[in-house]
């Protein structure tokens, strides 16, 4: 684990307010680390809806496979998360780890063990001794409190150098909900998902169907569109929970995402999403430039999301931009690599507003003192113009640094 | 650059052999780099056939773009290869750059520029200075000798860190004809083409189009199985040529690549390029291990390829590489993440014949410092059973270090 925190790290970190409904509460259960809290417990009301979306890896962790079954049913009273350890690639003994940690859970909230909804984060292939959570999650059901969210977001961190929470507030009808949510990262992350884990509650009613559908529009252009290093973690999970305790203040009650009435509070969502998703590309591994690729003039915009993330992932572009070296040439490889319709000669690039390159050659304004001075930010815009269509889309990133290889060259040891 | 040579260059150089028909020499043209050559030119015998496979960049450079063209005829006289300088992104002011370098060369050897083949290969979009060459490629032509293979391979290299040659010797007939390759690597190396450049050459006699259906089945394996980092380069540029000197010796011509009395010259020309390709992988920028993937039970030889390659490109598999940890978790993370079909529960991995986990989890009989031990070797075999088809492939990759991020952070600068 890097001890320092990331330079990207953001300077406003948000006064956490509680959400009715949601309790929390961490501990210490030894799962890998010393002397730092690795396992959370969250305990909803009753009647509390829940959505998720999950990676696409075809080889899933436990805690994903666990949660998906459970998904269906659309109500969930608890939350268990551990750090340390990912409960994946451990077969039959990693199912048997996530049905005792449930009926752990279970017991210690007094639910359903399939109301329960858990995560998994850290060494993948390792067994989880989920014995571990015995009487910890009993105490952690007394003590929670609806206020530490801090203390949450801290305990679900593995590489990550920093904590990431944020939160909203909205008017649904005449009534102010609010959102909070909070995620970790930070390597393997790519979509989808693009973080590892991230967990939003709101105490607006929205049935688990309507929930489902703005969580899943929800991702699109905000965790589905950050990459650190195109790896695509196993374990990557993004739950909602709505307690619904807004409708004892008046907030009607959703059963359609396409409902009117949701319009404020979509755009909270979106934006507690998008807030995090940046958090997790500013704490990349190792990462001392935010990178942001934009992509105009595409065809379509899925293929402006292609060739963004082509970009994004290229490790060429990535060391040029930790070197601080406005190496465009790359940019137009990464581009070409895509395999998605582009134009050499129409092509142009720009770092920062500035423009490098235009119609497939070097921009006869070019001026290297310039460009070198704006590549020494630690926000780098990369805008690349294709001349074909109105296809436009975005996708944050990080530079790739010695650190990054450092960081990963011994993280089992 | 990087100044020292890697540690996985092969330890026995072979002595090139002259091919009949072929001469060569080199100069400082002063291109970009100081004190070593910089160009190439390699001369050949009149009817000498030429066959190319090319990068699939949609944004090719204009070398790249010359040689397209002008392959249709099927013909080569002269070959100019430079190093310094990619001649990518050039825009207008490079096609008219190979066009003039053609004039040059044609004038020097004698021949047609539409005979005249172009590769060019370092720094992307900056302007290529063609009037360099005038004079060289003159004095090039006088002093061109059959013998001088190592300085050629030298001419060529960029980031590489030795030069790369192969030779091979096979029946044609009754006669015995010569194989002699080179190649350039060393990063931005994935396919298809897996190298940015390579050149082969021989006396048999083959006509064009026998020669590029030889040529694009022989790469399948070789280059287009290698990936140093995912990045397609914009000029990757494989060319033979064929001088059909052997025929006076009594060497057949061959019209159709599917005539049988190919098949030893087919084994040799296979093992050439698989010998260049593999050099290719042992200079990856920075490249401490020579990483070979083999995926074994997959559905298909397309859906092994794709799973190896997911996993070769794995950063996160590549610097576990680097730090000898034998993380087989990541293995089963880069499998997921390759879309293709796979069973968790039915995976097994093996790291240098030692195999760490069966049927979806740990090895019972795993053991840690069995297998730190293996990881120290400098060559490191992933095999990855699937257990669902027939489906194999191999893949040859290199680790991912702290010091391919540093030559890649400053190589413009």
């Amino acid at each position: 684990m890097s001890s320092s925190v990331s330079p990207l790290a953001p300077t406003d970190v948000p006064d956490m307010p509680a959400i009715a409904g949601v309790k929390l509460a961490t501990a210490e259960a030894g799962i890998r680390y010393k002397n730092r809290t690795d396992v959370l417990l969250v305990v909803m009301d009753k009647d509390t809806a829940v959505a998720g979306v999950f990676t696409r890896s075809k080889c899933p962790s436990a805690p994903v496979e666990w949660c998906r079954t459970k998904l269906s049913r659309g109500k969930a009273r608890a939350l268990v998360v551990n750090s340390g350890n990912a409960n994946a690639f451990t077969g039959k003994t990693g199912r048997q780890s996530t049905t005792l940690t449930a009926q752990i859970a279970a017991k210690a909230v007094g639910c359903s063990p399939n109301e329960v909804f858990l995560a998994s984060t850290g060494v993948i292939g390792e067994p989880l001794d989920a014995t571990k959570f015995d009487g910890v999650l009993g105490t952690l059901a007394g003590v929670a409190t609806p206020d530490d969210w801090m203390g949450a977001a801290r305990a679900i961190m593995t590489t990550d150098t920093f904590p990431k929470v944020a939160t909203a507030k909205a008017k649904l009808g005449k009534t102010t909900v609010t959102i909070n949510g909070m995620a970790k990262g930070a390597g393997m992350i790519m979509p989808d998902m693009a973080t590892m884990l991230s967990f939003v509650f709101t105490d607006a009613p929205i049935a688990p169907a309507a929930l489902q559908s703005l969580l899943k529009s929800g991702v699109e252009d905000t965790f589905n569109a950050v990459t650190i290093d195109g790896d695509t973690s196993t374990s990557d999970t993004l739950l909602a929970f709505a307690t619904g305790a807004a409708a004892a203040n008046g907030a009607p009650k959703i059963s359609h995402a396409s409902d009117v009435r949701l319009k404020a509070f979509v755009k909270a969502l979106q934006g507690v999403l998008a807030d995090l998703s940046e958090q997790v590309a500013r704490d990349g591994e190792g990462a001392r430039k935010l990178v942001e690729v934009i992509v105009e003039g595409a065809t379509t915009k899925a293929s402006a999301r292609k060739i963004a993330m082509s970009v994004a992932n290229s490790p060429l572009v990535k060391t040029a931009i930790a070197g601080e070296d406005a190496n465009w040439g790359r940019v137009v490889m990464a581009v070409g690599k895509a395999g998605e319709p582009a134009n050499r000669d129409k092509l142009s690039i720009s770092f920062n507003g500035i423009r490098v390159a235009k119609s497939g050659a070097r921009d006869p304004s070019y001026n290297e003192t310039e460009v070198s001075e704006a590549m020494k930010n630690p926000k780098i815009q990369i805008k690349i113009g294709l001349g074909l269509g109105k296809g436009r889309d975005r996708v944050l990133t990080c530079d790739l640094t010695e650190e990054y290889v450092a960081i990963n060259g011994d993280y089992r040891s």
